[in-house]
């Protein structure tokens, strides 16, 4: 039986393809460390956990686009982020990747292209195949810390399919957050040729001080534009939820969007109780999350730096670095970390990041830091990294 | 902003065109009841209710293709159903409608083709618009109660295109129970054209003595082409936890939909741990419920076909019966009910059935019901039907 032409566009990820290293060290009794993931130890917040028990009677289908007291608020929570953000312009989703799927299915037509800033959330790809779509990367460089490069480049990568820019910001993988003035850059040019400007905010409550998140919904004139994609998944530390969001004031889109999310019925009833409970998580939670992860950055940036060879830039948000390694191929040694490498009995396991390049080469030296474990275990992990590369074969 | 070109396959549902109106007569105070939709009455076991309170601390990422335990106790219930499958054979989605939308995209390549016995359920459309696939209906008759017509007209529908077969069953809108002998017809088409069969047995469990619901998993030697749809939604009365899932024993394809199914990271975890809960439901409560629901049918059938000018046939299974009426056109006579018939101040509000056919203008004098009221609702309900052709001007 033939199966679908979408299987040679659907890439399995470089971190999947170590999967079984990691199973293999892990049956011979090795401690692993696991930095290659975005799945955060930090307890979910127990007005979200205690609100799961407020199961209805009936387990029933909710309206397609959300619970309307949970759009109602997180309208509110944008109160002074966008203007006028009401609750009809909130479309809840199944996760930020439903909200992603559906957006590309409703901003583009098949064959139309999408222009991402690379390296790029590797799920990009699977949403822009479902959606049958092309990405169009722009590369960014580890020199200047992941921002955007100049117009031009983008300029230069403009077709007449060309329908949209989507990036993450706070970034996944490289902790970049954009500054008002590239924004603003970037808007001028997608407000030149029509175009859609996604923009992935679900980091937007995790930078360290120096430069918080610009929201694209700050931003005027681009009403139609702006797309502003959400999840309760690293907010709440509620991956496992599955509630995310679209916020756009574009109301033609919202319109098809609504369709889709009508043929899908609805998101999970439950897990949209429980994430309106979490939106009355004190102030303090948050605070205290975002000063222990930027005491891991802080640290995290100052041991890996300190490792000769590696370069990186310090990440302003999220929680996730791209490092350079000494080596000439990040996935052998990574793959080498979890076949050949023990330190006590332990190694770490890093996300190669090639895959989150869409340009072949690039990025082939490089990895994926997730500072997502306590001090005590990410000191281990970097050393793991440290002694590895004192004796790692491949090492230029 | 130009939007998707999608726009123009995503067609919005003749329920929903209603919707309005029902709005409209609850506003001014009316009593409307609800023989439209599928969203049963019936409470959703404690088992499942009480599960829900069992939330981890880090409500984190599941597996893609769903939790391993619920994957194992799946495939124990197909046990004695369908021989051999094991928990590598159960992927876990976001309700039966990612289970669709997973496996037509990685089933089908756009372009191709799949035929559906019509009259179908209407979001069927909207997956395969998402997929990029064209739906080629073959229709099957009231008369016969809504059985497969003969091969000979599949035969003639088939293309070098077709790659797929799809139903329900037990079916809805329907409520036909497909027998052994015409699965077996249609699986050695299906075989003889190298088709995949997508069996949707959502309502499996509910059928009411005289056909039980024969799997598709059954049959020996499709190993490759069968694949099962199910979910919770029906069976425990839990269409807002958003769970179901694929069964094949195609590895293939599984591995295709494990690629989008990494792509969206994972289905809801709290509900998995409820849904897993939930298959703990003693015996008794279905025995209930499916009395409950033959009563109901019985009820509705006999009433209804009392009804001078109203043809069905009794349904054998789910909760739902396609009536022809008197009326030239369903969808004016459900408009009419809701805007101006009342009886003591209350009105019904029905499904028009054209929307089920994917060929223009049939079903124009069908509606279909939903049995899922209560019996002293249901007897109020279909007594206004009654009331309403004694007087509607568009009466044939």
């Amino acid at each position: 039986m033939k199966i679908s032409s979408r299987d040679l566009e659907m890439q399995e990820s470089p971190i999947r393809k170590l999967a079984p290293y990691a199973d293999k060290a892990k049956a011979e009794g090795v401690k692993v460390y696991h930095l290659n993931i975005g799945q955060p130890d930090i307890k979910t917040p127990v007005e979200m956990q205690k609100a799961y028990s407020e199961v209805p009677d009936v387990i029933a289908y909710g309206p397609s686009n959300g619970l309307l007291e949970y759009r109602e608020k997180l309208a509110d929570y944008y109160t002074g982020i966008g203007q006028g953000i009401k609750s009809d312009n909130v479309f809840i989703t199944t996760g930020g990747s439903e909200a992603i799927i559906f957006t590309l299915m409703s901003a583009l037509s098949p064959g139309e292209e999408i222009m991402i800033p690379e390296p790029f959330y590797t799920n990009y790809n699977g949403f822009a195949a479902m959606a049958g779509v092309s990405v169009v990367p722009v590369t960014t460089s580890i020199d200047d810390g992941f921002h955007l490069p100049s117009i031009d480049v983008f300029e230069e990568k403009l077709t007449d399919k060309t329908r949209a820019i989507m990036f993450s910001n706070p970034g996944n993988p490289t902790g970049v957050v954009f500054s008002r003035e590239e924004l603003e850059e970037l808007i001028a040019f997608a407000k030149k040729h029509d175009l859609y400007i996604i923009s992935d905010e679900a980091y937007r409550e995790f930078t360290y001080g120096e430069s918080k998140t610009v929201s694209i919904m700050e931003f005027k004139g681009i009403d139609d534009n702006a797309i502003l994609i959400d999840s309760v998944s690293k907010r709440y530390s509620a991956c496992g939820a599955r509630i995310g969001w679209i916020i756009t004031r574009n109301k033609k889109l919202l319109d098809l969007i609504l369709k889709f999310g009508q043929a899908r019925l609805c998101p999970p009833t439950v897990d949209q109780i429980a994430a309106l409970a979490a939106m009355d998580t004190p102030r303090s939670y948050f605070e205290e999350v975002v000063k222990e992860y930027k005491g891991r950055r802080d640290f995290a940036y100052e041991e890996l730096i300190s490792i000769p060879g590696v370069i990186a830039k310090k990440p302003e948000g999220a929680f996730y670095m791209v490092l350079s390694l000494p080596v000439e191929d990040a996935d052998n040694f990574a793959k080498w970390l979890l076949s050949d490498f023990r330190l006590n009995g332990e190694t770490t396991m890093v996300a190669p990041a090639g895959g989150f390049y869409s340009t072949s080469g690039l990025g082939k030296n490089q990895v994926r830091i997730a500072y997502v474990l306590n001090k005590n275990d990410l000191k281990k992990a970097i050393n793991i990294i440290r002694e590895a590369l004192k004796v790692y074969p491949g090492r230029l």
